[in-house]
């Protein structure tokens, strides 16, 4: 069967497509894409690097440049993630358009039709939407605020023989959540010995609200993982700006070597003319002043959710304030379908993401992600007070 | 299997890196690499256009667009493409992340394991590596000096069901030919009810060296298309630079819709900011004055080549003379072999890309392709003579 197959895949996508139309609307008010705010991106300081930009940089810009990256920038990263105790002298890094493509290349190199991958429930619907691509089997593990549920993870183990494990440690898209250091050991403890790929998506890293969580975000693959084989993936989409279409991935030289062949065949190379900027961009030093920016700006956005939330929402309604990132994940009061939720704000101007569209398998529905970095910080009362009248609303109808 | 298997695929890719890394070597002269000029990029235009950028452009550039391309860049395409007769009004367009992404797009859509995929002999070595990577069967179909070989072809389709035929008519690589119109629309007339997808990759298509050439390079797609199924792919590689990783295709509705879910998945949407630099390079007019400049280059190394091989290489070696694009394919006298001759070429300093490399079974080898695109001109005279010597002396150890 080719890649592409008629599948739950190609209806989420056109309703996906749909709501995000919606979301553009200037009468709308969006809590749907999970993307960097519009107003924060460092234009100013990518005009600076392009007018100081020698007339040989700016050459090869335009040019092919091999598989694995622009290699000053594959040099500058590899210093960069060095400082988060990554393994980049043992292993190998590789630059790709954007860490989806990274996802992609994994997906191509490990997973056989019929594959069993685990994932959080819930989990990043681009990476569902990859390892279904490749018809694996999918099966959800579900989420607590400190990470994974591990018991469940134990019992597949012991009954089932999963390829691959992918999970988002840090500010989790669509939960929010950040899991603890210990549940982070006690899960390379849990994989160790058993095979089971470590896919490690950490496209949230940066983006801690507090200097008191930074600790926290130390990646997985900086612990011991001897004996667990994994890849840790990293993204400029959410520290420079996603169109930029540019993302890493770290992996043994083995694991390394295949991904090389696989993307030559699929995009010969990532663009030149943004890994140029990309690399002047931290080298230059620039990332480190503009993370502080962005971290003030999507905090005090958290801080406004939360005051929003706690005034609005009836006391039913749950979540976990997150620590960094760009989503709450709110869970309904029992009974109360996301999906019915969003019909009734729909009509009165607000938009979010379904919970179930985060379910591996596509049905539970019973939370709503209400992503906060790209609307404006006045239209989050009034938001939140559309959303939270639709649940109190239905909450009666259940009565 | 997945879609990696350990196949001729991947010792091929490494022997093509190893000569690549051989080829940026300053004491080597490279026939090897098919990539624009470096010293050609319309570099200074591109300042121009960012320094005169809007700030809401620019942010735009920053972040995710939608997955079938920045809307502006689509529609100032389809202007383009529509003044070389491209049905663009009934079909639709669609950026991707390079040309070779729109080849894998549609693999991914369409092609089943051991599915007879039919490409021309010699054939471009991304669009072989993509079918084969889809575990596609392939089959050459051989190239004559105004396009395929019509009455192989005509054979093929009587006893075998091909799925797909994959074509560069213009300026091919690595044959460097041009297909005739008579044969355009001969080979329309021979799909025409067969249910083959004619793929036509048109990457060269604005590289004419003289406008008595131009008329010739009209899109097979701009023909009479009734009863043949087919998709049309072009690239900025070639007439802006690789380095933006910006191609498109242009395909029915019903392809389109399938191709954009699966893009979707692969890589969310193609660079924003290098598609805001593309549409304002075509849109303000650049693109016309840089296509002059550069088809006169292209073309003065041309002659230069044809003065050197005529001069320097013995009469049994043969060649068509290129109208347009990078290449000469230079047959060697029989019994004179590709990667013999490289071998020779390299301890003397120059360096091409064997034959064989570019037949879809990996085996004729009595080929060499010469691109004369991105080395220095005054190199062409002594690269040609080391190419030359060494296949004197093995038509010598023949004899």
């Amino acid at each position: 069967m080719p890649y592409f197959s008629q599948s739950v895949q190609h209806i989420r996508s056109s309703e996906i497509r749909d709501l995000m139309k919606l979301a553009t609307r200037p009468d709308v008010i969006s809590f749907a894409g999970g993307m960097p705010n519009n107003d924060l991106f460092p234009v100013e300081e990518v005009d600076h690097i392009m007018q100081n930009m020698s007339a040989d940089v700016k050459k090869t810009a335009f040019q092919y440049g091999p598989t694995a990256g622009y290699p000053p920038l594959i040099e500058t990263l590899k210093k960069y993630l060095k400082t988060k105790g990554l393994p980049v002298d043992t292993h190998r890094l590789m630059i790709t358009t954007g860490s989806l493509q990274a996802i992609n290349i994994l997906g191509m190199e490990f997973i056989d039709p019929g594959d069993l991958v685990l994932t959080e429930n819930p989990s990043f619907i681009g990476g569902i939407a990859v390892f279904k691509a490749f018809q694996a089997k999918l099966k959800g593990i579900p989420l607590e605020a400190d990470g994974l549920d591990l018991s469940v993870l134990q019992q597949i183990i012991k009954t089932e023989h999963p390829k691959m494990l992918y999970i988002i440690p840090n500010f989790h898209n669509p939960a929010g959540i950040i899991y603890s250091r210990q549940k982070r050991k006690a899960l390379l403890d849990l994989l160790r010995g058993t095979n089971i790929l470590l896919l490690e998506d950490d496209a949230y890293n940066e983006l801690y609200y507090d200097d008191t969580i930074k600790e926290m975000t130390q990646p997985i693959m900086s612990l011991n993982t001897e004996g667990v084989e994994m890849v840790y993936t990293g993204s400029f989409s959410k520290i420079l700006g996603p169109g930029f279409r540019l993302g890493w991935l770290l992996a043994s030289p083995e694991i390394f070597e295949k991904a090389q062949i696989i993307k030559q065949g699929i995009d010969a190379c990532s663009p030149n003319f943004t890994q140029v900027i990309a690399n002047e961009f931290v080298s230059q030093g620039y990332l480190s002043t503009y993370l502080d920016k962005i971290r003030n700006a999507y905090k005090k956005r958290r801080n406004e959710m939360d005051k929003a939330l706690k005034k609005y929402m009836p006391e039913e309604v749950l979540w976990h304030q997150p620590k960094g990132g760009f989503y709450y994940w709110i869970k309904l009061p029992q009974n109360v379908d996301s999906t019915a939720i969003l019909k009734d704000s729909i009509t009165n101007g607000a938009v979010f993401v379904t919970g179930k569209t985060f379910d591996p398998q596509g049905k539970q529905n019973n939370h709503l992600r209400l992503a906060f970095s790209n609307m404006k910080i006045e239209e989050i009362v009034p938001g939140v007070k559309i959303i939270s009248e639709a649940i109190k609303s239905h909450m009666l109808a259940v009565k």
